[in-house]
């Protein structure tokens, strides 16, 4: 009994999150049903951790084992045939026995696209969080420093979600502006795109979205460099800024340990 | 009574083509019932050219005439506020008296972006022709170059539309690799996409997408560099290749004379 490990992609606008819910359309409910169609088995897929509605993964893992084996790339193709395509198996392989999407994450890398712009862009709106004004992401950056480390990040937390600690670690948190190629616009409409990337060994409910919407603060003015070092301190999700929307939020990667000879 | 020159950029997903039928969603339809919200005036406006049922534009120009005295920054303000986020106004002018937006029109660019790969992009879908082989875009720029110039392009063109004429001069026509800014994609997933560039003084209906079909043959191998050339030579539709699907396609820009002195 094989276990199989994927990484898949989704466009997460036509789906209400990852996780399989009654009666809506959900990344994990779709795959699962591809799956039965594929190789008539109704197996649980687990993913790294659940992405929210209209929450896009570029590089989401999830594990599955099969009572039959399979070479992966047979079950890779068969899931790219049947799948609708919005959702994308990139690689799979067999994993060691036990290996658990979940259990095995050792760090998680988030990234968060705005757009700072007095007009929208009716390209890139599907992937970013545009904001009317100019941001300053040196000053973003720079405050964004300040949340890097091992905290209790419950100022970055929406409750409504069963954990045993909210005590994570953020290994790197960078902001920087990037031009964007001239594929989706005219070379006379500079959009150029500010990225807020986040590697951390887990992540709370909502916090990479609650951390995005406390930086936009710093990078229109209305607050300090320093303030996001207090928001944290604070230990209240009151104290942060808005949690940004959905949208301009990818699960980039997921990292786990090398694999060690399997049982 | 002002004539305007507006620059507009729309994704095309949504609608049934640039022009305006009823009971259909289309983008001259929508932008025109906005017009009227906004002004209280019941108005046609004019684009350089339809485009599509599912065909992008990033510099689509339109012309209209409003009994009223408006600055034009204000109209675009209002525009951009009360528009579908898929319909955005780039820029606003007063153009000179008599200007019309198809009749005036020199040039148009259009753009059409492939992807060749052997698992479909669920970002970039929405954007690209995907096709699960390998194309030599070397093969495709050389044979392109015997579609430039002063030509009868009664091949390219789906029947259906009137016309005075079948000649139009294609000014250039580039096939290159472009790689893509890893914002949409993991730095170990390479996506390049191949564009087509194609600028002319007018197009025939389905133009430029039985031209890229066209070319595809020749990058996919199953057609020589010199094919392009005889398909054009033949005068046959029935020569050339498939016509590509319309979401690769963008209007990428209209270009007019200089204005010259008001009337």
């Amino acid at each position: 009994v094989p276990t199989f490990k994927l990484t898949i992609a989704y466009d997460g606008a036509a789906y209400a999150g990852w996780q399989a819910q009654p009666a809506v359309r959900t990344v994990q409910g779709t795959f699962e049903a591809t799956l039965e169609k594929i190789t008539g088995e109704s197996v649980r897929v687990t993913a790294s951790g659940r992405t929210d509605a209209g929450v896009h993964a570029l590089g989401q893992v999830v594990s599955l084992v099969l009572s039959t084996s399979l070479p992966p790339d047979v079950l890779l193709r068969a899931f790219n045939a049947e799948l609708p395509n919005d959702i994308a198996v990139l690689s799979a392989e067999i994993a060691v026995d036990g290996f658990h999407a979940i259990r095995d994450a050792r760090r998680k890398r988030y990234r968060y696209l705005l757009h700072d712009g007095p007009v929208r862009s009716v390209l890139w709106r599907r992937y970013c969080w545009h904001l009317p004004y100019q941001l300053d992401e040196g000053a973003m950056h720079r405050a964004a420093q300040g949340l890097v480390g091992t905290h209790d990040y419950s100022s970055f937390e929406t409750s409504g979600t069963e954990r045993l600690t909210s005590i994570r670690t953020v290994f790197a948190l960078s902001v920087t502006r990037r031009p964007t190629d001239e594929l989706l616009s005219r070379a006379d409409q500079d959009l150029p795109l500010v990225a807020v990337e986040i590697e951390a060994d887990g992540f709370l409910y909502n916090m990479v979205r609650a951390i995005v919407g406390t930086l936009v603060e710093v990078g229109r003015g209305t607050q300090t460099e320093a303030w996001p070092a207090e928001v944290l301190a604070a230990g209240d999700r009151r104290a942060a800024g808005r949690t940004a929307p959905p949208q301009g939020l990818f699960l980039v990667e997921v990292q786990y340990d090398p694999p060690t000879k399997g049982g």
